[in-house]
């Protein structure tokens, strides 16, 4: 209902920034269009004149942006964390388009939810270990012929979008339960890498495969805060209990 | 029916550029999004090294950009000119937003017509005098706190916009994987019962609340097919081997 409160919840993490005029640039994206809370992870230079530079009217973003050792520090708290990026990828997530995703970026944060837009370096993107933290992948419908946004443009649109869809009808789907924050959701995962590992069915030569896949299945459903204390009993049951054949229910 | 047909009958005019590295960050939106005809009416200084440092990979609509003495000759042969803006304005024309405005935009340069987006300088945006010059007044809905879009910026949202109605409708979230057919669903859940009932955590008594849970977190991922045999070779897994305490990974 709240457009403010909405925008609110909504974070704007840039990981490994190489140019810091990109950083201002983006910070001024984000406050034409509401948004406030930056969070930057490992830039190669910040603060800096460019950034003030470019951030015109934006300096209040920039003196508040949180710096962060890592994006796992910048995702923490943040229920999904929608990963931006212009490139195809074979392995991860089905990318929504930006209208799509912003849909959904709006639809949580109204719901209470804390939502982080997630971009990567200007030469390279997301890498694929960061790719596999976040639960979507949003692609701007770019042309083929070049699809390489600048990085403050890239931020303009999604910020753009998203305040759209803030400011536009709720859509009607919600989710019951209040969904579980970023570091329960890794929580599961390390644990769920450790038991499949411990009964054989990960094979420690491949690891990486077979946790990507599983990353992307969960990734896709949103897990609730109860739904992860659900899978972590569950797979805590099955390294307590010898397994005895296929069944003695 | 051509998204490139349509593309190509849509030129961007900037009046008035003050900032050289703007006309290059408007080519490069504009070349992400597929548009190439870009027209300068009387800008401050123009060629210069920051528009082609700031244009990356589209030197090439910087260089068949058309020099125009005059709004009046960037407009030739349009039949429609959209002056896009932030501001409010007394006496012009009632603005439609950034969306709106391309959706016309767009169908008309898919029925043939020579479409032009006209923006003014960064630091006045268009005089009266170019207002009236345009048919159609488009504003992005940016935030009263701070409406002051980058030029480079307000360029890349329109063009997106644009390309957003040219794509048409959008197409339904597509996922990569085929879908695993509801019987192989029901296959998986079956032996996950058997699995947990084994392995103590599913209580004999209250077997279905669990159970129901279950189905609804896997429900909402639409699982596909392979995802289908990765669950239940992690199940038949976890069966198989004995559980030795909490890790020995």
């Amino acid at each position: 209902m709240n457009v403010e409160a909405t925008l609110s919840r909504l974070r704007v993490v840039l990981s490994r920034t190489t140019h810091p005029g990109n950083i201002g640039a983006a910070a001024r994206a984000m406050k034409t269009m509401g948004l406030a809370r930056l969070f930057l992870v490992r830039p190669e230079s910040f603060p800096h004149p460019a950034a003030r530079a470019l951030a015109a009217g934006a300096q209040d973003v920039l003196d508040q942006a949180k710096a962060c050792a890592s994006l796992e520090e910048a995702l923490a708290g943040a229920a999904i964390a929608i990963a931006c990026t212009s490139r195809a990828r074979e392995l991860a997530h089905v990318p929504l388009d930006a209208r799509a995703a912003a849909a959904e970026a709006a639809a949580l944060a109204r719901g209470g939810a804390e939502v982080a837009l997630v971009f990567g370096s200007e030469g390279s993107g997301l890498t694929n270990e960061e790719l596999m933290k976040c639960n979507r992948l949003a692609s701007i419908p770019a042309s083929a012929q070049y699809p390489s946004l600048n990085l403050g443009a890239a931020v303009q649109v999604m910020a753009y979008e998203v305040r759209m869809s803030a400011l536009g009808p709720a859509s009607p789907e919600v989710q019951a339960g209040e969904l579980a924050p970023h570091e329960d959701v890794e929580r599961f995962f390390a644990q769920l890498e450790q038991s499949i590992t411990r009964s054989g069915f990960l094979h420690p030569r491949y690891p990486r495969r077979l946790m990507d896949r599983l990353r992307r299945l969960f990734g896709r459903t949103r897990l609730e805060k109860e739904e992860v204390n659900i899978l972590r009993g569950m797979l805590a049951a099955w390294d307590r209990h010898p397994g005895t054949g296929p069944k003695n229910s």
